[in-house]
């Protein structure tokens, strides 16, 4: 499959959405589809998807659509769901603990191997069979297990230094729901933070703009 | 201020990390920053920064720089930060616990009302000094108060019905956590949706790709 090397981070950022939207697709029994199709589920034009599509190589014929379980399999693997990914959670108050329970890391193709915590009341348990270690025991764990990403959902205050701990026992992502501005030096790892208040305040202004000028998909330069 | 009319997506999504950079700049007691200072805390170009910005008028002075606090204040304006926003919590589970005793709504020009929950274990506790009524209440509630948001985190299940709901009794916008993809006719009612699987395939695309092509937001065009 033929990849043209830059990729926007637009277009990045759509991806998953395409993934989710031809899963959708799949389980609905649909087998095929057609771009502008596909477009109007997703609040998009037909020539952007066709112009996403084409930077990671040439999908779908021209007339007959796109068929969705080899084009939700060609995402899935740019995406690098087969990979063997792995997971561990630092932090089980309520926002970890939601998400142990409740994400399908599998289906996005992570394996969830352990959370770790400084609280005695959890350390030593599992949530939804999950276990739960001492926060001391991290480094240690790091060294028996490949883990490609490290979530944070401990306090804002322990962000960058659990974070710290991680980079330097080799993962390669962080998955920060802290709120705080991580600081890395290292290049080889990324970090992707959800801020919950940037969704909020693009709510916010959408709501403020009133009806007549809502932004949609569409007006976004492809 | 003179606001250009059509604003794209990419830039509306862009002015929340503005609103955030600049609050942590005040924070830190700077005054006034250039756009290449400002971009390079965010990774994007000063031309961009200059580009964004002047979709919603003239900001800054030529060779001056912007100056930090009317910046903030003139994008949280923007956001619609000073508008009186109002939210309801749907879900107390985890997520909905996690989100009310964590997130600073009030940072975000959002008033925090109530939460509303079926179980009898929470309904008529408070959380972080929000109380919790029982659903049926909802209707009601909505009729005495003037409420912007719902913010759903209830389960994927109720999600469509609890919606249905909200928008009947005249929310002008829903905060979705649950993963489902809702179903609005009504035109002027907004939706927000926070996906964490979008947020994780992304990281797994970002580590995928390992060192030599990560993608900056350099590389997207504005």
């Amino acid at each position: 499959m033929k990849r043209n090397a830059k990729v926007s981070t637009a277009v990045i950022r759509r991806l998953p959405r395409y993934y989710r939207h031809l899963c959708e697709l799949q389980e609905a029994g649909v087998v095929r589809i057609s771009s502008s199709a596909l477009g109007k589920s997703m609040g998009l034009t037909a020539s952007q998807i066709r112009q996403d599509l084409f930077c990671f190589g040439e999908f779908g014929q021209q007339g007959y659509g796109y068929k969705v379980d080899s084009l939700r399999e060609e995402i899935g693997e740019i995406l690098g769901i087969n990979r063997g990914h792995t997971v561990v959670v630092l932090g089980t108050g309520n926002l970890g603990r939601a998400i142990i329970q409740n994400f399908k890391f599998s289906s996005n193709g992570f394996q969830l191997l352990a959370a770790f915590d400084v609280n005695p009341k959890v350390v030593g348990t599992t949530i939804a069979g999950v276990p739960v270690y001492h926060a001391d025991q991290l480094e240690d764990f790091l060294a028996r297990h490949t883990v490609s990403v490290g979530m944070l959902t401990v306090s804002i205050s322990s962000a960058q230094g659990v974070c710290d701990r991680l980079v330097a026992a080799g993962v390669r992502g962080i998955w920060n729901f802290t709120n705080h501005e991580l600081d890395i030096r290292q290049k080889d790892v990324v970090v992707e933070s959800v801020h919950f208040s940037d969704s909020l305040l693009a709510l916010s202004y959408m709501i403020s703009q009133g009806e007549e000028d809502l932004p949609t998909e569409k007006e976004e330069k492809p």
